[in-house]
């Protein structure tokens, strides 16, 4: 058995982006895993792993080893667990790194001043105070000044969407007819703003948002059974 | 025998991205090839192909096979010859064609307003005309002034390859250890404002430019025979 520590916040939500890739993976790979939600101020539980930052695994059935980031995650469980491959070869490995890098730039960069105020409002209670002031003190505005206009930067956001948009109108996955770890990558990402906040990143007809929804049913069934079903 | 029709400039200047990438495909699979060169004003020469942009190839070894579009080259040159394969699974290939995406709108659309006036004192004398007029038409302002400012929208360009900056640091070639079509498709498109343009579009220091130079020199042979060395 797999245990995830995955980022917790008020009413049992989830929206760590890189949290998400390792539970997609998960789904992906069929492995059955104990779910281990933590918030903010609880990461003296993370201490055996020498590090701070979920997600972190530990597999039981590997002696305990505990593997922390989503992409080491994502090779550790290919190598240990080959069946069902998260990349289809180390080429497609190379070229996913290309597709978080993108993430992290075109989307996450995006997104975190347009949902950032909002996210607040759903950590739990008692992590509002430290999450406003590591935010706070990181970008060097309050979390209210960084969202302010996000209704006249949303279509330069959606227009960077492109490159995404014009590969899943043509085809259901980012990996082509089957997903693998770079639609887990680009889907994480988007968990983020749509389970943090209510504001409308995506056009109701867009095909980034088709392609979402096609993820969402293909594990319909493992997010139910998790509670996390989209709303 | 493969025969290419390439984009030809003044002074056997070659700069089509598209091309490029058909010719280093060529190059990584080793298949000797007839090189075809044709400026805008001969596109006659492509009226057996029933289109008229370049890249072509006619594949002689296989009934004078013709293909078009370097996207469908590639796809046919891994399946005619399997051998040291442009994609290394299904997965990559899907995966490259969101490089192609991405190189569309974060290199090509940057770069076209930097280069476009320089590039047209570089196509054929004779060929000059036709360039001018179709651009100018299609963009709706002088070659000029579309290239008018540049060095002000240089430093957004820059940053816009942060994605693929961050994946050459930490690795010799997009698709790993060894370059594959994902690689020869963002090489193909930095040929384009390298070879038409003596504008600086990377600094020297750019693990990018560092990138460019590990493929000029992997195949520096290859390219010194076809009177292509890099300056």
């Amino acid at each position: 058995m797999i245990v995830l520590y995955d980022l917790l916040g008020a009413d049992n939500r989830r929206y760590s982006p890189f949290c998400w890739r390792t539970r997609m993976s998960l789904y992906h790979k069929g492995l059955p895993f104990e779910d281990a939600p933590i918030g903010f101020s609880d990461k003296d539980k993370l201490a055996f792993s020498g590090q701070g930052l979920v997600p972190v695994i530990v597999d039981k059935a590997k002696g305990g080893k505990f593997v922390n980031d989503s992409w080491q995650i994502a090779c550790y469980l290919d190598e240990a667990y080959p069946a069902k491959p998260l990349f289809a070869s180390e080429q497609s490995r190379s070229l996913s790194q290309f597709l978080a890098n993108w993430s992290g730039t075109a989307i996450h960069m995006g997104v975190a001043p347009m949902i950032i105020a909002d996210l607040h409002a759903r950590v739990r209670p008692h992590d509002q105070a430290y999450f406003r002031e590591t935010r706070e003190k990181r970008f060097g505005k309050t979390l209210e000044a960084m969202q302010e206009g996000r209704e006249q930067r949303l279509p330069a956001f959606r227009a960077g969407l492109e490159p995404l948009r014009m590969l899943v109108r043509q085809q259901s996955f980012i990996c082509g007819a089957q997903p693998g770890y770079a639609d887990y990558i680009v889907y994480g990402s988007f968990q983020w703003p749509l389970r943090a906040s209510d504001f409308k990143i995506l056009d109701d007809d867009d095909p980034v948002a088709a392609w979402i929804a096609r993820i969402d049913s293909l594990y319909a069934q493992e997010l139910a059974a998790d509670g996390l079903s989209p709303k």
